[in-house]
């Protein structure tokens, strides 16, 4: 499927260890600077993904492809994280996948926006709502350098007041009064289409659970998932010390027509 | 992108409430039994999904259009259930998506293979290994079922003895013994490429890092995930008593080059 | 401490294995049927603790010495279950310990009044609410069984009208509405005294942080424990798959002057 | 039972908010300092615990008396925490009491220790082992503070290389090795009298489970204890986003006679 040799221009995932990845862009001349020296990302032209490469220093890094996860997860600014295992669950919960058409709010920085444009390539499309401009903005930016921006269509609109798309297969929702969509989001969907909802608080999904029982949604679930790392080492593993307690709760249905 | 009138000979998920829901081909003159009666299936022909229907006894049903977990998880034998949030995560980690070209061992009842399947389309190809015969013909009949079978290349073969193809996107691995494949997996994968396993105990985890690390893969990191649903409801939201409370160990890595 | 030999009219803890116990009397002439086989009692008498016993069909069991755990554990109905992590951590966060005078309400079954009564021996007295006489009748023989009978004195009276007692080091509430309760408890309790209180649903917790808040406790938490078992076994130890996934929480405060 | 007027040479728990709490000694002419000024504790003689006291830049704190849980957690040394859950879950599981007389091992700041002595009272004793003298002393100060002295040997000695005491009723193990001293522990122990070993790894845990079954105990269970904070507040009530994912597995078990 995909090219297998870094290009100019080619982002890459600079690879230190668990705790230090870079995501670059390959350009002519430049050198990326870390805390353990220069890297010439000119010289990986050429170079198959998964290549190694010394820094001026010495250490070596490697070279490889960003995978869907490392564009999410690099893109975040740190105030609002959204974790892999909610992305991951979501995507499953709306059940899109190569073709889907998607409407989902709000945009934020992004992060679930590639998601979702990554599993409805080559030929579906994300509609994404945001109403704070600013963040567009850098949703497009973050799109693009995951060469996904073709598949989204940003909307500066308030979702709350409508959803302009009819007969979509999935809507994602991630702000803070969902139960304010509901009513839209049956409208906008397809019989039979998903809604799939993150919150971070009780409050928040009894409010949203409600709404989606009076909107003519059935098969509604909310669940949460903790996720825990692992330290592998033989004679020594054991499950990591610090862990995010909680992110949010995931509540999903589906659309029956009323 | 998918037609939203039910045809004959689809599969539709007849739900009455979140514990009974039913996958179901709509055929001609064809009546389901249910604890709550029988339904004509054959009359929901041109209707839309998310169509209300009612049985012989005057319960209603509503009928569903088969989303990706439907067909997932209503094609599993009890005695070893594949959870959504482990399909969810695995799919994220391993980084697949439209065109992408996997391997995947073993096929099991093909729960794994449908996920990957279903996002590996239009143009990817599933390469899934078994040694037990009689489980790929039952994989088969699952991934006809979703409509997935052409996407998948089924292999009566023992993955610990070597991999066919190579330059793959990915390597997903649900095996007693994942440490027995790295070493092909490392073979089989482009460069950067990703390779995710599940397993149950702990034994498991330490011997497919080690392997891992010795094989060339780096980026290597494992985590458990635990799911719990809420009880939902105005005035007694709670935690849902009954959990499960471990399946397995995800590990993740990526190829880099040697 | 305590003597180590079985004596006529002692309880012992029949033990086979973890998922069979039994909480046996021993006494004269009396032989104890189990699905495997009969045990005689009587022949222990005289007997050390951990002594082992044979069946009439040649199967080993170990006569323990019941601890609290056991008493509080065996006493109980299926229907409503007290879990010892909640029960261990009320404890801690009450604060009692050998002398202490404790109010709890509602007794139930006795489950945790046991455990009062148990720590705050041999001086110390605990006062156990509940307004359903016959709860009260079961509380008092599964207390009599543990020998902490003489340590509680029943009360049949609903706690939310009033608490008879002052001056008293802590406050234990396992009830449907405790927020009605905290006033009556800042009364009763010395300055600086511990309220513990137990609920399942989130609305419960949110009522009573709001009733102690606005009744001059201070210091005021919310916790929920998540215990599971490990299956340890070399080579094949992993967390057990089943898991009780939520109980309750536990609330705790203390009492400042107004 | 207990006093409830602050004296001079008592301790205090000196609150502010949750986050904010000292344990401070009562002396005459004693100002405390604070990031909110300076408090007069001497001013705090004779009045009753839970009374308020006001700094010198007008903020409010409450004169709390401290509870068991206070001197285990204010005298730990940050490096390696002992945390209430595990304290509490292995006090219940051990099955002491007032009067019981207890093995514990390592001594350590003294966390465990301090509950050990706690539970005893007013006639029970503790023998508590450690080699690093150092230790030993700085456990001494924090139960002398606790006011528990009276009732702990300490034992600057080598748990592994045998136990001086015989006929206890439990012992407890906090160390490295724990799997090395369960023949000493089964030789010290009463019949049914239990063990409590707490380890942070896997290894720990399998090696000590299978010592324990080598050396004649039985009811052998090992579990792990997870708990939450919760953000109790109404309309935005949900767990706390910090958590501490793993402390270490709590394994218990109990003699039988050979």
């Amino acid at each position: 499927m995909s090219q297998s040799v870094i290009g100019e221009g080619d982002d890459i995932l600079l690879y230190l260890n668990r705790s230090r990845t870079y995501l670059v862009r390959v350009e002519k001349s430049k050198s990326f600077h870390t805390h353990k020296g220069f890297v010439q990302v000119e010289q990986l032209v050429g170079k198959p993904y998964g290549a190694r490469v010394v820094s001026n220093t010495g250490t070596e890094f490697v070279a490889l492809k960003p995978l869907l996860s490392d564009f999410i997860f690099k893109s975040q600014r740190k105030t609002q994280i959204t974790y892999p295992k909610d992305v991951a669950l979501m995507v499953m919960f709306c059940g899109i996948g190569s073709g889907s058409r998607v409407v989902e709010a709000g945009t934020g920085t992004g992060a679930l926006t590639t998601a979702l444009a990554h599993y409805v390539k080559p030929n579906g499309r994300v509609y994404s709502y945001e109403i704070r401009e600013e963040f567009t903005d850098l949703a497009m930016k973050n799109l693009q350098r995951a060469k996904l921006l073709d598949l989204v269509e940003f909307k500066v609109k308030d979702i709350t007041q409508g959803i302009d798309e009819s007969e979509v297969d999935a809507i994602v929702l991630d702000l803070a009064t969902p139960w304010l969509v509901t009513q839209h989001a049956h409208s906008a969907l397809k019989g039979g289409g998903a809604l799939v909802s993150f919150s971070p608080t009780i409050d928040q999904i009894v409010k949203t659970v409600e709404a989606l029982q009076q909107s003519g949604f059935v098969d509604i679930e909310t669940v949460e998932c903790m996720m825990r790392g692992m330290q592998v080492e033989r004679g020594k593993t054991r499950p990591e010390t610090l862990m995010t307690g909680h992110t949010g709760y995931i509540t999903h249905a589906r659309k029956a027509l009323t």
